[in-house]
């Protein structure tokens, strides 16, 4: 089972707090919360020109505008389904 | 009796769970409320020129906007009414 | 006395659940609300172009977008003024 | 004293009562409360050409949108000020 | 000390009950409040087309839009700030 | 320290009550709270057209919308950042 | 790791209260909140050219609209994700 988003949609994956920290994120062991819970992994992108000119692609980090997207629970898997116009900064690993 | 959308709206038909699990989509034995709730099935779409060229059609599974879209009861059957830029995404099955 | 839409704007009627049922729609009897009551017939249209490009004329019976529309007690009947806009299907009896 | 609407502007009337009955509406003895309290007559209109092409003038009994316009009391008559996009029908006597 | 209004604003100052009533106004004696809060006259206009074009000028006595505007009191009077979009009516005394 | 403005933008300075008098401004000794809070001090302007076009330049005072505006505390003198929309008239002294 | 703002965005990194001191900016002693929590420094900027034009780049001090933005930790720094339209001035230091 799959996710294709539509136009300017765009799928994408929660990132675990040890995948960050491998990643070089900086991660306090006393953390209680996760302090980048707007950020998460693209899995898929939309057909829409914007995402391409924005240089948005699958596997990239990404910044989402807080209160932004539609969550949805697949296998398991938490995803957020978000436009690009709330995408804010890609994290340059 | 049958439903014909306007314009831009689709109807969408909620998807039980067994047919779900049959589609190959996990749903834990204990979950105690539907964590798809926004997953449902095209049942029939209206005539905008957007929902083609969108690839939506009948008998697709897709995802829709939280609080997006209008509730009917037809013949016992829950179907929903949403808006084309209501739709976030399809499920491949 | 008759009502006379502007523009935009279609007068609807409330459909009788007895009505409903005639028309093959199923209502449980031991139903204790309407479970349609966005459902109801065009009983006159405004002039704009909209309207008929989407196929909507007098007779038809139409679900329409909850919260839309502004409520009229004529004659004892209840009537809803909605914009063409807030109609989201037809209902094929 | 006189009220001259500005642009998309028109100035209705409440109509009473025992002149909506005279003309042929249904209001119930028993009736407390007023069942068309949108409905008023137009004493005058402002000078937007939609005003004209919507058949709005002097004289006609309307229905407009509930919460629209402002009110204002002169000589101990209250008036609506309504914008023309919030006339929904006209009735005809 | 002058007030000048920018592009669409108009400068309005709150006329007084008893020059409403010499202006012709049947204001009741009893009344405790004022059935007029929204009239007042134009004591200044800013440079905006709109305001020439809907013939709006110092000295005309208007009505505009309840909650628009911005309330100042200078020298002890009290002026209205209001956009002309906001103003609904002129009053012919 | 000096705050410069970007494109729309002008920085306002609170003009003290003493000040105000001097200028002509009636400001009665009992007065518990200063009646023009929304009246300040052009202290710099953005580079937008708008501006220039609508004859605001520093030393100007204006009136402002009330809400508008972001305000802040620059070695203990008060500002406001305001959008030139927001500059509803200007006092001439 | 590096955030890489998106088309429109920022990113700004809050300037200690010690080194705005040092930039001259007067903070008193017995201050107990930040009167300039608005007050940020530029870490990055996105491609849109609204940025370059209004002049705004890495390492200059901005002021930006209260509410706007998303906050971001990263590694233990605190950063905001800022829209161009919603900076409001530039500080020179």
């Amino acid at each position: 089972m799959n996710i294709k988003p539509v136009a300017k949609y765009l799928v994408l994956k929660t990132i675990e707090p040890e995948v960050k920290t491998k990643s070089g994120l900086y991660l306090p062991e006393t953390a209680k919360e996760d302090k980048t819970p707007n950020m998460a992994e693209i899995v898929a992108v939309g057909t829409s020109k914007k995402i391409a000119e924005r240089g948005l692609k699958k596997g990239d980090w990404v910044i989402y505008s807080k209160y932004a997207g539609t969550e949805v629970d697949l296998d398991g898997t938490k995803y957020m389904l978000v436009a690009v116009n709330d995408i804010l900064a890609k994290i340059e690993k």
